[in-house]
């Protein structure tokens, strides 16, 4: 392949996971991912900050959408309204169609306490753009980190079930049925 | 005074609380601590893993002190229940006789990045413990998950409005509010 081919991002990614999968995470240099997809350190470097990076790059994006959706909803709309709209449409468009990247991902956080943190400071970074988001919007501070905090279990906690899920459910059903759960055990 | 005297621990929390205060979490050493305090480094490190432990050890016994209380429950207690009892007792017992002390660390996390990742782990072990306490009592995982997660948002959001309510509000009391707040958000 040649190394002019417009999708160094993803020859990246896709090298990185295959060598993080073989030999594990913290085994792997910048170097070796650059040397299976043929492509330079200096495009590498162009692309991600650090080889942790290229596990988190897909997901970077995510909270600059929720802020926008969240700044572009109706002033009437409801917060759960805003919270059931927003998820659907993060999971339909950010998550289901990176299945298999999202479960690789997740075998090997378990394996890495660097990315086990790196896991935990996406989540803070999503809940505040949700706070931020509900603040925004006229929400006072302590409901508005509630809301963002909630939004995010409901998530992190259907995310889970459906990389586990043996069949083919959608992650959308699943954040419904982890709503309805929250509720019910919240009486 | 003496280096003899059984208080070894506290007034090494003072020295470094003080000194965090005067010229910042960063730049203070461990030295510096134990100068301050009048003790030794091999004293602090009996006490201490590190300059940042300081301000987690009094944590440090909360989720194994949430797994007893989840362990002893009797069997019919509900979720809710057992989190409602279970925040309560932590409330009272760990963290309003504490609130100077959460002040001040909650300003030097506001500073320094690895006392956040710090938090964000603090966060992550607790929710654990909880996930776990669940998962002994028969709660399939994804229940327990959300259980844990939510338990977790509702003492942490109690716990910021606390540290900032201008009045003696109690926590557990702000505790119930959250929560009341949660219940009618999920309508």
């Amino acid at each position: 392949m040649s190394r002019w081919r417009p999708d160094a991002r993803e020859r990246l990614q896709q090298a990185a996971l295959d060598l993080f999968a073989e030999q594990g995470f913290a085994a792997t240099t910048v170097p070796e991912i650059t040397a299976r997809a043929g492509l330079t350190t200096r495009t590498f470097f162009r692309h991600f900050a650090d080889k942790r990076e290229v596990l988190y790059a897909d997901d970077a994006e995510v909270p600059a959408m929720v802020a926008t959706m969240m700044a572009e909803a109706p002033p009437s709309a409801e917060p759960l309204a805003l919270i059931v709209e927003g998820l659907r449409t993060v999971a339909e468009t950010r998550f289901e169609p990176r299945k298999a990247a999202l479960l690789a991902r997740r075998e090997l956080v378990r394996t890495d306490a660097g990315l086990q943190e790196r896991d935990l400071r996406k989540r803070a970074v999503m809940s505040e753009a949700i706070r931020e988001g509900f603040q925004a919007r006229g929400v006072d501070p302590a409901r508005a980190a509630l809301l963002a905090e909630t939004s995010v279990t409901l998530i992190n906690v259907s995310l889970a079930e459906w990389l586990d899920a043996p069949d083919d459910r959608k992650l959308y059903d699943i954040i419904l049925e982890t709503l309805a759960t929250l509720r019910s055990a919240l009486g």
